[in-house]
């Protein structure tokens, strides 16, 4: 039995993800299927990225990840299938592999060509249900992987994925608001670990803080606090309030940690 | 294994939706459960019959759908079980069935009244959980359809469907608007597209548009488009804004479309 | 196959609750996962409480029902795990299964310590992930109930839950409001129904009800009615509108119901 993941800008208002489900166990009645997130912001393939990239270890071998923000639904984009360690990525072409790729330098990318894959009718505006979801149910099934397409060489990557710095300063900003309002940033954990055995600083907009704390409830209510969250990176968090209110606070925000001497 | 969706307008704040799987699983373990929409507008029947409609053809054979949006619950409106082209439906008698019948001249309609395929005891509130979700659970495990109750003659219709006009003028209206804001009508993708060969013109409200486009990102951010969505019918969207703000533009809109000369 | 059930305050934004299920699949392929609510108030264990206590009959023998509403994480707080009438849960102590344990006296409560039925990294912020969801599938997969840790004795108790009086007069409150905005009390549906047997009157805030009525729609749009939810408690509706809006009516609103002489 096949795990196959969705991750889409959908919503669930409307039928778009159930729809989907329907076509992939008309291919493969065994599937097992699991939504991986779809109230991700419309249009914005950075936020599929980081769900991905933050949920893929705890999946197992095989598993098939589909994600389905598509901005560009209709124009002459790639739709990509990538292997890398035992699991499958199936997405547009517009950055939402990007930090997978950029993870596996060795991995196998492939431009999903193959007409036998896909729904008898394909729609110009929903190329979730028509190509990518039959893709995934076939491979699920079995179909090989060097059967989706031909091996491409790159693609679309997002820009400034990684923090950057050294041992005494690392400049990062906020790559992902979660749901708690929590402010994740892409700064490793093990480099902020690092910093943090001398004494660290850490400045965000207007929130300065130093050190870091082991959990949320380790401050008061309403009070800010830098942690290490759970998909591995650095997060700023205001215990039992939403960190981005006021909004000075938000997707992009530089974040600046100091060694402190 | 039987699939089994459900479209409701409970949302998933409260426990509404999964203890309808949890009877369903209690009748039917093997039964796969698929989410179709629970964010519909609630007490909305055309919603769902909307939602049901769009969805069926992506779905196997033998599929049961289920549709709870019930604002009568507990008043004497009857629970309509109907089978057409291999699949069944199961939805109060509100109008949620109406364009699935109104497609399927000869399907067979039967009312709910065999207590045995219900739970032991039934609330005034939630009929979903006690009558609709086991009957489905039943069905899918194998009873005849033919035991779920007595044939009947009519159901309740929602009002004018289908698009008015002929080959040179076109008039319908907005029927459901998606979570993008997308404004979907209920002109056929058929009509419009044969009207486009000599060159079409689009009035809603204060939108004129001329011509189809092959796909969103054909215009650019914020321009209004026509254009043949994924469910079968001309949308009118605006590329990564929603269609529907300002809110002119809205469920019911009238929507003409004319030949050009 | 085991059914588990998640209840949580993710929403469904994030890919918290998506790696939860990767989790429990890693380690029980064949695990029915059933989403029970997710967007539940964030940092509200009584929520959580209400929607595992009015869902928990509705599942079959052996459901594991894992219930994620954890402003405690990180800090010293212990995990539960709960059995009672063939069903497992499995939630932090903070009064989450409060409900649960006070309708079982008898029931047997341990808290989880065996490492070895979790992750084999446990972040400070996400217990869900780490802790629980690998317990549940371990538990369904067929590990003895005893091995998740030692017994003990007393939990963290959620005050008032019970409705106070008598025969004459209860004195209860409104204890979940739902996506209906429907006031939910804690007055036991036999007790305002013994109660109606003679007349009664209910006063909650402004509104001032005489009788229980039937359906929701046994009063006009707009009205007020007072009715046996379908969990079995009384509930304070308004038909096809909101009944916390405006909000003088809402969660923790005393309700009084008096017989009438």
């Amino acid at each position: 039995m096949a795990i196959i993941t969705l991750t889409t800008d959908f919503g669930l208002k409307d039928n778009y993800v159930g729809v989907m489900k329907g076509v992939i166990l008309g291919i493969d009645p065994g599937a097992v299927i699991v939504d991986l997130a779809h109230d991700a912001p419309a249009h914005d393939p950075a936020a599929a990225a980081f769900v991905l990239f933050t949920a893929k270890d705890y999946f197992p071998e095989g598993t098939i990840h589909v994600a389905v923000v598509d901005p560009g639904v209709g124009s002459d984009r790639a739709i990509l299938v990538v292997r890398s360690e035992g699991r499958v990525y199936i997405a547009p072409d517009n950055g939402a592999l990007s930090y997978i790729v950029e993870e596996c330098p060795g991995c196998e990318i492939r431009e999903a060509t193959n007409r036998d894959l896909m729904l008898p009718e394909i729609s110009r505006t929903f190329h979730g249900r028509d190509v990518m979801a039959p893709i995934a149910a076939h491979l699920g099934k079995g179909t090989p992987f060097s059967e989706v397409g031909p091996e491409i060489g790159d693609i679309i990557r997002l820009p400034s994925w990684h923090a950057e710095g050294g041992p005494d300063e690392i400049v990062g900003r906020v790559t992902y608001v979660d749901r708690f309002g929590n402010l994740i940033t892409n700064i490793r954990a093990a480099d902020a670990e690092a910093m943090a055995k001398t004494g660290l600083s850490i400045t965000a907009a207007h929130v300065f803080l130093l050190g870091l704390k082991n959990s949320y409830s380790e401050v008061k209510p309403g009070q800010w606090a830098a942690i290490i969250g759970s998909s591995g990176f650095l997060e700023i968090a205001r215990y039992m309030e939403k960190a981005d209110h006021p909004p000075t606070l938000t997707l992009g925000t530089q974040v600046v940690l100091k060694r402190m001497a």
